[in-house]
């Protein structure tokens, strides 16, 4: 299948991320409140009015609310439904087409907010090159991958209060830190800020009880970018033994439009080799895996954007419907609006790798920004993440994921 | 401040766990469909029928939904003016009594739900003999205490989907395990499941910076037991790198009725020693731990409760206050509904552990169970917590904290 034609020409350009066959959505405002909205090229289908003029009818008023969860909770027959009436809508030679057009929006000069509303944020490590990187850095290159990774895919719980949506500004966070040589730890800004690139996988329907590998794949509504913002040196005083806690949870950035699964079917692909089988439980179910390019770009305050890295979800060793179907295996109620992060993807070469902890090589070997050497993130640094399945004719975008460092607020508990 | 005298007058009697003083928050079903009540000795007074008929005015309609969250989303001075309210409704000589006794229903045949709405759960691990005696199985006694743990509240994120009522049957779940004498893992229903002893604590305000320890003891709605299953075997095997996910991901029970954090008031205790003084942004901000006594039965299936530890939550390092300051350090948001596990509440002796773990230390000394000796949980075993802050003449109870394993299913995903 190639490019779906629209008559929002913009959205048949080469290099556009949103062309008809992606149907991101979103929840956006142009000063008349939070509407979800649809990205067609440039240009944002108003779907909540869409709906209330009855030209979108999906069996019930889904869409009334600004969020997407409805639409979820309705099920895959209906996701299914939804894209093809929005097809119909906005397809080159559409009959509709003049009752549509008056509800298109720009992007540019919209607001956009969260499009969903996160139950529970789950954050996975499921990225081999990355728990390779940092065990060698933590234990030892004998001792790099623990001894379940590649058994199960590793995975803790966040904080889903702490998500929020590209574009909104990170605030330094203050912790507990203490280095091997300090006697005393102490409360400090973070001095080792940093981000991880990752892809979110938005879970769209419930469980109750464990879900095959099989399963967990048609639970998958769509997917987002994600970046998991870390303080690495409280994440080094704190992560034993119960794992990461406040290093984590002063954000986790999302992109603001979600693609749905379907977008990427075209790109699904095939999992990868396995060292040891995995058990029957998570074995491999099919090409649960996804050709999706990304790369990361560092702006420093009144600077350039710089590319520092490109990598690919294919570097995944566990795919989302894996990671779910082990979050479901003691029985974990699973529920619509659950994030689950992929854990950070990095590559295999030094330019592939999807933290700063990894390109510095733990501050050992910073890297080169525009000249200036650069371990962590600095005040004021924008982070940006783009990412795209890239087919001949068309890709399939997720929109910028971006965040800009604010400095540390005052010591919150100075006397 | 003794006993407040109630016309109610089980509420009255020795021995009592919801005399006047109380005024425990529950959301009850007599086959009308689930309503918020106040626990008044052995009655249930029909807060959302008072309030409905105008005995109760808190200013505006906050009880027209099943779960205290509207009242904790009122704030702290209409928690304190619900008090009042109701307590002028069924103090002795009560002017309203005739209009008020036909809202009174018996707790024994109610149905009793959650009591609220569970934003995000929080697990944290502060009991200092616990994290002690797990330390010593896990890593020997010289490395039992993380470098950490006597200068911040070790916790890690939970699931708030898992979240169920006491009463709730709990079925043994199945997890990837692997002992170190195994050279491959495998995938079983749980071998060494568990109870962990808690205290809950209702976060009731939110909040989007930092707290300190004396503005986090002002957020605090009320208390629950809270009892966290773990699969200790699955434990063992997933926690490293990055902590507890499956293992604690089944079930975990809270007790039905929120007591307030105004009814524990005269039971505040001050902080236990400190080897090491706490940083400034954790330090002790008065007495703001609790002289609450907890017991654990274990009840065999057909069998009679045996009680296998008494304890007290004194025993805790860190106090609630303490834990949610920390979990706010790095900027996470607070909202109203979390709720924070204070982690297993053991005491110094060895009848007074409050798992199974330590209380046959990690298999080795089984109990004696009425003769039988007993290391872990067996199918048909039912846990059940008490817990009650005890004055000369009266006590705050929270109601029995229980839980029956049913056995484990076949095999989710046998071929």
């Amino acid at each position: 299948m190639g490019l779906l034609p629209s008559w929002v020409e913009s959205a048949n350009e080469p290099g556009c991320d949103f062309p008809l066959n992606n149907l991101a959505l979103g929840v956006f405002d142009t000063d008349q409140g939070p509407r979800c909205g649809v990205a067609i090229g440039d240009q944002i289908a108003d779907a909540a009015t869409l709906e209330a003029i009855g030209l979108l009818d999906l069996g019930a008023p889904l869409l009334t609310h600004p969020s997407w969860n409805a639409l979820m909770a309705a099920g895959p027959d209906i996701w299914a439904d939804f894209r093809n009436q929005i097809t119909a809508l906005l397809h080159e030679g559409a009959p509709k087409r003049a009752q549509t057009a008056p509800h298109l929006h720009a992007i540019q000069g919209a607001t956009l907010h969260l499009p969903f509303t996160v139950s529970e944020f789950t954050d996975f490590y499921a990225g081999r090159h990355h728990a390779t990187n940092v065990g060698t850095m933590f234990r030892g290159a004998d001792n790099a991958l623990p001894a379940n990774w590649l058994h199960i895919p590793i995975g803790y719980n966040g904080r889903a209060s702490s998500v929020v949506v590209s574009g909104t500004p990170v605030r330094r966070p203050w912790g507990q830190v203490k280095t091997p040589d300090e006697s005393v730890p102490r409360f400090t800004p973070s001095q080792r800020f940093d981000f991880e690139l990752e892809l979110g996988a938005i879970v769209g329907q419930s469980s109750t009880g464990p879900v095959s590998v099989a399963q967990a794949n048609d639970m998958i509504f769509g997917y987002v970018l994600l970046n998991d913002w870390s303080a690495r040196d409280i994440q080094a005083w704190e992560y034993q033994p119960l794992g990461p806690f406040q290093s984590k949870a002063t954000a986790t950035t999302i992109s603001p439009w979600i693609v749905m699964r379907a977008a990427l079917d075209p790109f699904r692909a095939p999992p990868p080799n396995r060292d040891i089988p995995l058990l029957p439980h998570l074995a491999d179910s099919g090409d649960d895996f996804h050709d999706i390019a990304l790369e990361v770009a560092l702006s420093p305050k009144g600077g350039k954007a710089q590319t520092i890295t490109r990598t690919n979800t294919r570097e995944l060793y566990y795919s989302p419907a894996q990671q779910l179907a082990h979050h479901s295996t003691s029985g974990c109620p699973m529920r619509m609006g659950d994030l689950l992060g992929s854990g950070t993807i990095s590559g295999a070469t030094p330019d592939s790798r999807g933290s700063m902890l990894e390109l510095s090589w733990g501050g050992q070997t910073p890297i080169n920004l525009n000249g200036t050497p650069r371990a962590f993130l600095d005040d004021g640094d924008t982070v940006i993440f783009h990412g795209a399945a890239i087919a001949p004719d068309y890709r399939i975008g997720f929109g910028p994921c971006d965040g800009t460092i604010l400095p540390a607020l005052p010591n919150p508990y100075a006397p």
